[in-house]
């Protein structure tokens, strides 16, 4: 038993299940797109699977992508001979969800270790990974405890996307972290779910996971928040990052901006759920954003079945900004970020 | 060949397709929901038929159910003894959707006829449905002038779910009248199309019809409208209506209320298109209004594919509520009305 197969039976105590996982020699990965009706584990051989899995979706959510960049390079090193060998596979890794801030940071930090290494750069890299599981597992656990807070005894909470267990180490990711950590703590909180089309992670993934946690939810459909705000339904949002500039704009699931002009419109507190990994200092604001447009057909599909005429053009923008002005409050592992921001989140910088 | 049949002749060459007609001796539908995968005409025998068609919206849309209601008194005359057992069809018909308050006033229009007929009540019914019919055609023809005179050439418009040919006479119902007309005066509009979750109209026959016109259009998710309105790229936004109270307040399909939230945030214009009979002036605002919740199954399933796991708990509001802040102008078959509404709308009301 290697280390990485070791520690994975910890971490499999602590997740509700773990999107991707060692065991043994070999890599494996549950398949998001067709969870929770078939869990289907996927073995990933190589780097390139990866790199497939994660372009393809099989695994999505800002946390878990990171993971799944750190195991990447892990990969990577088995058939690495130099330290370029591993540049190239961190630019690969990186190149696959270009909006992923998470992915591309973590990447980078173990690429880091390899090119500074002193003596053989493959010492220590196991550790690396390890680490970063570690330290991914104790953000969702801090942050989680911090967001709690924010949310009283009988909110009803709306979250978009999947921002959960899933999403990150398989503990909670970040919004469900801050929805489990309350829960636990005893706040009766009941979640609104929307089911954010095309890939209906919310439907799917973070139902599910809100089911598993014993924590009551209904599943909405995208354009209902609002609806259901106006009706006094929704005390809070919480959403997830996937990536959060200098200035606070957030850079989420598209979707996650028109439920914020929404919670602003009725005066309802939005929040972001995120670590300080995910902050990307180097972008000003949101608009510098790179914003990954995927396939038309994705939304002219779902679950494989069409829901368009073969010759209607669709548009699929996979996120959108939310800018700062709409956001109560940045949830962080070392706690609640609020405005002014680009002041205020430097206290992450480091 | 009686009367209606012989009138069904000239609607068509108006149409690009009927929604519903009588030939023959007998009335069909266009079964709305397999639309347009599948064209399946389906033969209505009597009033319990049309009911079901309703309840289950083989047939939708607020012109369409109207007329759908007048063809349905006309069935329900033929086997009627009494002006009561009139009465009882128009009960039957007017609960089949509670909140299309067309549907209610056609058919206590033709219900009134009848009770006030000096004579065979029979005579003449065949002549209200046929001006009923012609009545909602012009409508949408004239409707669509004003509406059209809003748009500028080069405008991108946002329109939601179908308030087009087959929710109305055949023609153009109410936004798609706004949108062909301006397309048909040279004006070189583009529609993003919101798909409309969970009975996904937009995606399904909105962007169908559009089609047919030759009008370009781009299909999206439901929340994706903010991010293009940021992006600048929605000029103008046009959607239909199931209901208007008479302070403006609209009720019509559940993501109206975010499209027009959304609109105000970036100052884009929101308009709704509907005719003098969709204004309820019994209704002092918006929030009187019956909203109709349907099956949690609706969401849950997408064209009959599962989204969700059975024990994930779903809630359904078919409509929502736009408070008349949040319009720009009512468009209707007399003319723009613009705020204040409570005043402006009672130009209407004769």
């Amino acid at each position: 038993m290697n280390m990485l197969d070791a520690r994975t039976e910890t971490w499999k105590r602590e997740a509700l299940m773990l999107p991707i996982w060692w065991q043994g020699d070999s890599l494996f990965l549950l398949d998001q797109r067709a969870f929770p009706f078939e869990k289907k584990v996927v073995h990933i051989p190589d780097i390139d699977h990866l790199c497939k899995a994660i372009v393809s979706m099989q695994i999505r959510g800002s946390g878990a992508i990171g993971i799944a960049g750190a195991y990447g390079m892990f990969l990577a090193s088995r058939s690495a001979r130099t330290c370029e060998d591993m540049e190239a596979a961190a630019g690969k890794l990186i190149a696959t969800r270009p909006t992923a801030i998470n992915l591309t940071k973590t990447v980078e930090e173990i690429l880091q270790a390899v090119c500074n290494a002193q003596g053989d750069w493959r010492v220590g890299l196991e550790g690396s990974v390890i680490a970063i599981l570690d330290r991914q597992l104790a953000f969702e656990r801090k942050l989680g405890s911090y967001g709690a807070a924010l949310l009283a005894d009988g909110d009803s909470v709306l979250t978009h996307c999947n921002s959960g267990a899933y999403a990150g180490s398989g503990y909670g990711g970040r919004a469900l972290s801050v929805l489990r950590s309350a829960w636990e703590q005893g706040k009766k909180i009941h979640v609104y779910v929307s089911e954010t089309r095309p890939y209906l992670q919310g439907a799917r993934i973070t139902a599910f996971e809100l089911g598993q946690l014993g924590i009551p939810c209904t599943l909405i459909t995208d354009s209902s928040s609002a609806f259901l705000m106006r009706a006094g339904k929704i005390q809070k949002v919480v959403v997830g990052s996937d990536r959060v500039a200098g200035n606070g704009d957030l850079i989420n699931k598209i979707g996650t901006y028109m439920h914020a002009i929404a919670a602003k419109h009725h005066h309802i507190p939005f929040y972001t759920a995120t670590s300080s990994h995910t902050i990307d200092f180097s972008l000003d604001c949101g608009d510098g954003c790179p914003i990954e447009f995927r396939n038309q057909e994705e939304v002219k599909h779902i679950q494989g079945v069409p829901i368009a005429l073969k010759e209607t053009q669709a548009l699929y923008s996979a996120f959108d900004i939310t800018p700062n002005e709409l956001i109560a409050g940045i949830i962080t592992e070392k706690g609640v970020i609020t405005a002014p921001y680009t002041q205020n989140l430097l206290v992450l910088n480091n």
